[in-house]
């Protein structure tokens, strides 16, 4: 017997929000205005985001503190764009590397969340800092009850205190919250440390490539193909 | 000329919502549940309350590790039902414990705050904890964009931390931000500390007596008689 779910935890990054469609847009824009051509936009954000694990691992092996995402997000952006022998004015580059506090939601995102908060409170559980999840709530009018996650614990997923920091700011236990995720390795996590888990899949995250983690799936205790059929799932178990 | 406005810090209890009310209502229910008589719902509001200030000062001086407000309010009850000998069951006093999750706003406040959000984004900058908040947003129907304040920045009010912590969290300056609370004290700390201030008068905070802290006054960036009033003068600051 499960305990009673009493929150649910979301993943945002391939989750919630198509960051690969939307980097590449903010991409194909800047290059435009910079007077790039000969980079693909899509390659360019799949870069962007290979660089932001090495990035968290800094912080998360201890070598460098806790460190915001705007901040490895600019770092990681300035790598790629030398590589590239980019020059381009920066202010340009400043809202570039801002592109993350714009990504589009999933079209089954906004009322799947919405029907969910009308049981229980939704909370974001991402590595993305505050700022960044603010402004990306408010682009896409996503409607979570607080916003918690890296900055809130001080550590980066898939570390122990990432899980279990935010069930003890919302002052429940590890089995009375569900972290929702389109990953495996970061549900694996989460059930480690005592949580419920719930699968989205989002085959489309890599623009339909394979994902890295998918060895890494289990049985969990929740499985959808959307939020939509998530929300159909949960809404009896809630209620 | 004052910097742009990038978003709007609240304070809560008594600015944004009726404590005193609320918590005298839900003295009563626990009085009759428990069987006792004789103590004013609204005297024992008032003395939970006046407990409020030493509990947090025991942390905001080092002498005691940041405690959630949570934890604060339910040693302090334990205190006042023992200082007039009520003894109830468990589950009543955790429960009544928990009254300031259940605190109703102001008539004007889920409309203004609505007004505004539209045009920035507002966020909590309170005492109190962020599942006490979360669940005082859910019950009211308060539109905070983020819920940051003593938990998040690891203070409390009016420790400069705590303003100033917030400012680097929303990732703006101090001069971008802008205080809004019904309580002279807590914006002539957030003006010490360079933000902008916003003053909303509510006369019946303590049931119509005057303010402890009415000599703090000052010439503040606003001043409004309501939050609605302070709608429409932010309004078109903020567009």
């Amino acid at each position: 017997m499960r305990p009673r779910l009493r929150a649910l935890a979301f993943d945002v990054f391939g989750t919630v929000v198509d960051w690969r469609t939307s980097v590449a847009r903010e991409a194909a824009a800047f290059f435009v205005k910079a007077g790039v051509t000969g980079i693909d936009p899509h390659v360019f954000a799949d870069a962007w985001r290979g660089l932001y694990q090495p990035a968290m691992e800094e912080c998360r092996s201890g070598r460098r503190p806790y460190t915001r995402l705007d901040v490895l997000n600019r770092e990681t952006l300035d790598t790629l764009l030398a590589k590239h022998e980019v020059v381009a004015d920066p202010a340009s580059v400043a809202d570039f590397a801002m592109a993350w506090r714009r990504l589009d939601p999933w079209p089954d995102a906004v009322e799947a969340l919405t029907r969910l908060r009308a049981r229980v409170p939704i909370v974001t559980l991402l590595n993305g800092n505050l700022a960044l999840m603010m402004h990306l709530a408010r682009f896409g009018g996503l409607p979570w009850d607080a916003i918690l996650g890296a900055e809130a614990t001080g550590v980066y997923k898939p570390l122990p205190a990432a899980y279990l920091g935010t069930a003890e700011i919302l002052d429940i236990a590890p089995g009375e919250l569900c972290l929702v995720a389109a990953h495996h390795s970061d549900l694996a996590a989460a059930r480690a440390c005592g949580l419920q888990t719930a699968y989205v899949d989002r085959p489309l995250e890599l623009g339909g490539a394979p994902k890295p983690d998918r060895k890494a799936a289990q049985d969990w205790d929740y499985t959808a193909e959307s939020l939509t059929e998530l929300a159909d799932v949960l809404e009896p178990v809630l209620s």
